[in-house]
Parts: structure tokens; C-alpha cells; sequence
């Protein structure tokens, strides 16, 4: 089947929130190497960057000013403060990406997901990750050498305040295991896909149907 | 995993509808096969049983008495009188298999799908499966042996009438592979299945969740 034959559709934006250790990076990570048309929305920050970030991958590390030029001047979908440093979703890239039938992956938290909710509801699907007990969740934060056992105990206590949240979010996915919480979350994007068929293409799609049926029957 | 470790949920009622000849039947039988918690909903008919046909499997065959009976002791969750003929959905073993955990599939046209969203919105999930073209569709009415002419001439008719129906429903399929329509119906019954978590379980594993995180923190 040739694209040109597809129906068009608007992209959906995807929303992955989840306590740190949960998952959510390579579930983000597994998604975008396979699905070429899903796009990761890079957040601008105005926190320091870290050794192994990359800016305009990871984020756009911009100053404080920047920022708030930003976000007075309606360019940000959402933003948040989070300890500190101020986080937000620039609107232009993400709206020229659904515009152009492609998807758009968010990795924020659940501030930033209600945001969206509540300024793009129809584009927008949300997915909650959560870790399938503490134990493991910590577990997982120790086997990352980055975190010393202060910043540990910290993301525990932010995971419990995060993971209150989860009521919010339209779908629950349970990481017990990774292929199988892979397979479920690309099954949603699938499912959604199929939802948000761009409407008048498949009106026009049913009246050439319908006049074709006329002649034959 | 063991299937304990698993969040319960209530089933999901499953509506294709399409007009015949569009693939739902292939469909179907593709999905009661590979899924084995999926049922298909029997429905009850005063038409006569055709020779191919097996009384329980593809209808439960009753009398005009019988099926009125039923009618109006609310035994139906809908019905309807096609040429001539009485049809309808027997309710008890839905809400059996529902209350299981298992999902039910129902192969009934758009006057049935609009009576079950009516009275079940919260259990259905409806799909319309559109054929790739009227010729197609013509094609594919005309390699089965068992239709006349005028059958077909009356089914691309009956078609039409069916067709309009498509925005009543939650998902469009497409069919112009049948390989690929079954992918696509699998994942919207697997990302629907991740929405209807039941929520006093996952609000108990929560729970558990943040008081085994209180105590590592």
C-alpha cells in the first residue's frame, strides 16, 4: 500500500509522565528509534546542563530571560517550576509537527501533562508509567551510578508525590516488564492513530464510496 | 508473570459493523481465533437458519413467541427488525463474561451499535470497517458463490445505507489489507483494554505503592 493512499490525520501529542526509575526514558527512547514518526518535543530549561546532555537534544538550555520572554509571549504550551529552574514546551515546533500528520512524544511531569490537557485536550493522549513496586523502583535508582543515596532517597519522595497523580492520566501502564510495556504503549499510539483520522479526508473518502456504490448497484 | 500479578478489569464490548463484503466476518473469526479472551456475542434471530449455519454458534434460532418474550422481560440489551426479520442481543451472557473480565465481540450493524452505546457507553467501544472501494467491495460479494445477482445488487444497496452510518463510531478501519486491518484492531483492543484498568484495583496498588515508598524514603 502506497502512502498516498493513506487517509491524512492530525498527529497526536503523547504524554509519558512517571516517577524517575520508572521506565519512562526507555520506553521514550525504544519509541522513537522504532516509530520514525514520532518526534520527541524538547523542553526548553533554564537549569544548568549536566555532563552528558546534549543542548537542543536533551533541552535547549536557555537563561532565565529567554525564558521568560518565552513564555510571556505565548511561545510555550506549558511550563512549571520544579525546584528552582523553570521548564516549558515550546508551542511552534509542536504545532508545525501535528500539522504535519506526525506525532509528538512528551516526557514531563504531571504539572506539565495537565497543562497540555487543558490547552490542547483533543491533540492530546496521556500515558502514566508506573514502577511495579517501590522496592524495584529503588532497586533501579541504585543501579544508575549517577545517583548518590541522598538524591535517591530525594526521587523516592518525589516518585510518591508524582505517582499521586496517576487518576489524571487517560491510560496506566504497570512496567512490570519492558518489551511488554513497549508493546502495550505502541498498541495505544496505534489505537489512537486510528481515532484521530483526519475527518474530512474520510468524508471525502465515503462520498466517492457512496456515489461509486450508486453506479454499481 | 503470573496472571495474579495482573490488575483485574472489567471486559470491553467490542462493535464492528460494516456493510458485508467489507471483511468484518474474516475479521472476526481472525480475532476469536488468536485472542482467547475475547467471546463473540450470539444473537438471537425469527429468521430462518441457513443450511451453512449452526443454531447457538452463528444464531440462537427462536420462535416470533419466544423472541418477543425476551423483548419485553428487558432479556435484550437491543434489537432490531431487519426485512422482515427480528434480531437481537441476549444480555445475561454479556454481563457474565463482562463482570469475567472477558471481552465480547458483536458482529451487528449501526442500529444495534447505537442501541449498546446507548444503553452500555461505558463498556463499548465501536469500529466501523469501510471497504477500499465499491469495486472492491463488488469483487469481493461476487467471489462468494452463495449470492445471486440481485443479492449483490441489494447488498451494494444495503452497503450504502450502512456506510452512512460511519460517524457514529470510535474507530474507522480501512481495509484494504486484511493483515493489516487485524493489526489494527488487535491494537485498539489492546490500548482500550490499558483504559478500562479497574479502578479499585489499581487505586489499592497505588496505595500499597506509596506506603512501601514511605518507608524506603
Amino acid at each position: 500500500m502506497s502512502g498516498s493512499e493513506e487517509i491524512g490525520r492530525r498527529g497526536i501529542m503523547l504524554v509519558l509522565s512517571s516517577p524517575s526509575g520508572a521506565g519512562k526514558t526507555t520506553l521514550t527512547r525504544s519509541l522513537l528509534e522504532h516509530d520514525e514518526n514520532v518526534v520527541l518535543s524538547v523542553s526548553v530549561t533554564t537549569r544548568d546542563r549536566r555532563g552528558s546532555e546534549i543542548d537542543g537534544v536533551h533541552y535547549h538550555f536557555v537563561t532565565q530571560r529567554r525564558f521568560e520572554a518565552m513564555r510571556n509571549g505565548g511561545e510555550l504550551l506549558e511550563w512549571a517550576e520544579v525546584h528552582g529552574h523553570l521548564y516549558g514546551t515550546p508551542r511552534e515546533p509542536v504545532e508545525r509537527a501535528l500539522a504535519a500528520g506526525r506525532d509528538v512524544l512528551f516526557d514531563i511531569d504531571w504539572q506539565g501533562a495537565r497543562q497540555l490537557v487543558k490547552t490542547m485536550r483533543e491533540d492530546v493522549v496521556t500515558v502514566f508509567v508506573l514502577p511495579p513496586s517501590a522496592a524495584e523502583l529503588r532497586a533501579r535508582l541504585e543501579r544508575r551510578a549517577e545517583d548518590s543515596g541522598a538524591t535517591i532517597v530525594r526521587r523516592l519522595r518525589n516518585a510518591a508525590e508524582e505517582i499521586a497523580h496517576w487518576r489524571e492520566y487517560d491510560y496506566i501502564l504497570i512496567n512490570r516488564d519492558l518489551d511488554e510495556s513497549f508493546a502495550r504503549l505502541r498498541a495505544i499510539l496505534g489505537a489512537e492513530r486510528l481515532k484521530r483520522v483526519n475527518v474530512p479526508d474520510v468524508e471525502r473518502f465515503v462520498e466517492h464510496l457512496l456515489a461509486d456504490l450508486k453506479k454499481l448497484a
